[in-house]
């Protein structure tokens, strides 16, 4: 094992995950390189950046020339390509190709973790409005829409509340689609997981609040039963144990009367993480960087109860970002800012969040209090 | 008040100090440009940089034009070429030209400091061999004879122990040098104050542990007792009260028979404030960023007890920097590393620090032996 400072990680997507990978490696000695069609990514603030899409063959070759290990922040990242690059350079890809390709379809995706054992909720294949139509049949309403590659933050999700909505929500997605039984959750909770050289592990659970299912606030610890919590544990421990590479990832789940579900799987790490930077003993941006380059990872212990609050677009058409509201932000005690640095807002844009942390004994819906008042003073409206 | 988020800052020195705010920048959206001769120095894995000596004119006002506010990492920042570079482009520098020039001349800063009733060691002026010897008549031995300006580390000190010491300490020293009693101290302390835009805070007393007058080891909170952190954090508040301009300062002190003196004031973020990363709930950098911006200065309470340990050259001669030994660190619980990301190792040149971090109750005796044990395996040296 070399040493990991003086190593080189090489990463495709440079937005805030890249940017936030950036700032946990210059500690670490390690150097970071992003491959990111947008000139001036997020990332470069902290990270050399190769300016090409990212499938873009040459461009990847040159990604892995440079670096002592590839890895991806997007699900976007072509599979093929970094198998390509990755084995001419003679560099590892962590998480494995194969984990990309399973996760990248939300069908595979389940179909698997089903079948090894995961619960999950029911669901079916909807390649066709005919399909969808039987596939409801069994099913029932309401239930969820889904495109099987290619959506995040909701989008690429339909929701379908009865048969008058079938043909419209599988136009809006588009063509080949899963369905899945709507989970009329008590919760939603995330465990970040991390698979290094032989150990796996995983954070604190994380409860997770989504409203037009975007991310909106996590708590952590989850005001969950402990029982639930370990259940979410072991959920995110077998998932892991599918899934080939190193790295972390997020994997997000459903509490509902006392079970846990497989909600979804990002093959990275995950906005419901990022309350790890100040709240655990290792961030999941500093483990992500030590697993994939094959060095011991931290410890995941909890270091103070901390909430997180996204700080989204509010606009209603894009414009230069000028953020009202921050310096309450750091006025507030044991709060921590991130701001991932896009000159443009646009509608429900990730723009930055911040941590809101207290003592061990801290009671965590008081941090939640705290940072919704912070959040809701926060605007990039010009016209307030 | 412009919003922090978007703001530049133009950093006097690339080194660790500059490498280590760049990273305490970028979560808040600060983007920070350093000026140094060195080539590829520390910081600008984190920072742009322009290459040139600190005190270029042009490269000054080039740094002043693309800042929002100008400081420096470094003593040897040029106070008038600051001045007149700030002045031109319309931009603060923080701390202010005139603290820079009071302390870059260690006659000058003990002087106002004894005149502002801070108790400081006996000291006389030595511009000639025969002054030093009329002040060691009234000192007495040992004495410690110190460059007034340019030396650190221990660089530019040269202790007397008896008369016969007297000639080659002044050639030691070469020229203007001042001569202080020998402190025969219990404990060595410092306190990194900070100076926001109304208020002055400090963090808590930290321990200090040198050899060859070098930082070996810091132990935050130090051990000694509370009425004496208390009288520290006083002398440090009247110390930041003489200084003019935002910022933070280190502020280094003598412990002797329940009395504190003053030993040394840096204008900046200081290696005996490093554990502030993960120790404090702001860091001294970022608070640092904060404060140079104007922008509302974070907690500095105690967020874990916390050791931290220099990483220094062990080698005779420069050689390329291998590090043997990082990896029982990094598998170290609530171990954090921190490479500075110079390539080349020199005896004793500080190559990096690692920290390691208790919970609330934590006893500091037993963190500092885990430290002292890791830091023990560490080495550059090949032929071991």
């Amino acid at each position: 094992m070399p040493a990991l400072e003086g190593q080189t990680l090489g990463v495709v997507g440079g937005g805030q995950l890249g940017r936030m990978l950036g700032e946990a490696a210059s500690p670490l000695g390690v150097d970071v390189v992003v491959l990111d069609p947008t000139p001036e990514a997020p990332a470069s603030r902290v990270a050399d950046q190769i300016v090409a899409d990212f499938d873009d063959p040459e461009a990847l070759a040159e990604l892995a020339d440079r670096s002592d290990a590839l890895t991806f922040e997007i699900e976007l990242a072509d599979p093929d390509g970094l198998e390509t690059a990755a084995a001419e350079a003679g560099v590892p890809v962590h998480p494995s190709p194969d984990t990309l390709r399973l996760i990248e379809d939300k069908l595979v995706q389940k179909r698997h973790m089903r079948a090894a054992g995961v619960p999950c909720p029911a669901f079916r294949e909807a390649g066709s409005v005919d399909e969808l139509g039987s596939a409801l049949d069994e099913l029932g309403y309401p239930a969820m829409l889904k495109a099987r590659t290619g959506g995040y933050d909701g989008r690429g999700n339909a929701p379908i509340h009865g048969p008058d909505d079938v043909e419209a929500a599988f136009a809006a997605v588009g063509g080949d689609a899963m369905v899945e039984a709507f989970v009329d959750f008590d919760r939603e909770l995330s465990v970040i997981g991390c698979v290094g050289r032989e150990e796996i592990d995983a954070f604190p659970v994380t409860e997770t609040i989504h409203e037009e299912e975007i991310l909106r606030r996590t708590v952590s610890p989850a005001r969950t039963r402990q029982d639930i919590r370990e259940q979410a544990r072991e959920v995110a421990v077998d998932v892991l144990d599918e899934l080939e590479g190193r790295g972390v990832y997020g994997i997000e789940l459903f509490e509902r009367e006392g079970e846990i579900l497989l909600n979804e799987i990002a093959p990275r790490p995950h906005n419901s993480g990022h309350w790890t930077i100040e709240g655990a003993s290792t961030s999941q941006f500093e483990q992500h960087v030590r697993a994939v380059l094959g060095a011991p990872t931290g410890s995941t212990e909890l270091r103070a109860p901390t909430v997180s609050a996204n700080i989204l677009g509010d606009v209603d058409e894009p414009q230069p970002a000028n953020l009202q509201g921050s310096e309450a932000v750091l006025a507030s005690d044991r709060a921590a800012m991130h701001w991932y640095g896009k000159r443009e807002v646009r509608p429900l844009r990730k723009m930055g969040h911040f941590t809101i942390s207290g003592p061990q004994e801290a009671v965590v819906d008081r941090l939640l209090n705290r940072a919704s008042k912070l959040a809701d003073e926060l605007t990039f409206r010009t016209d307030g």
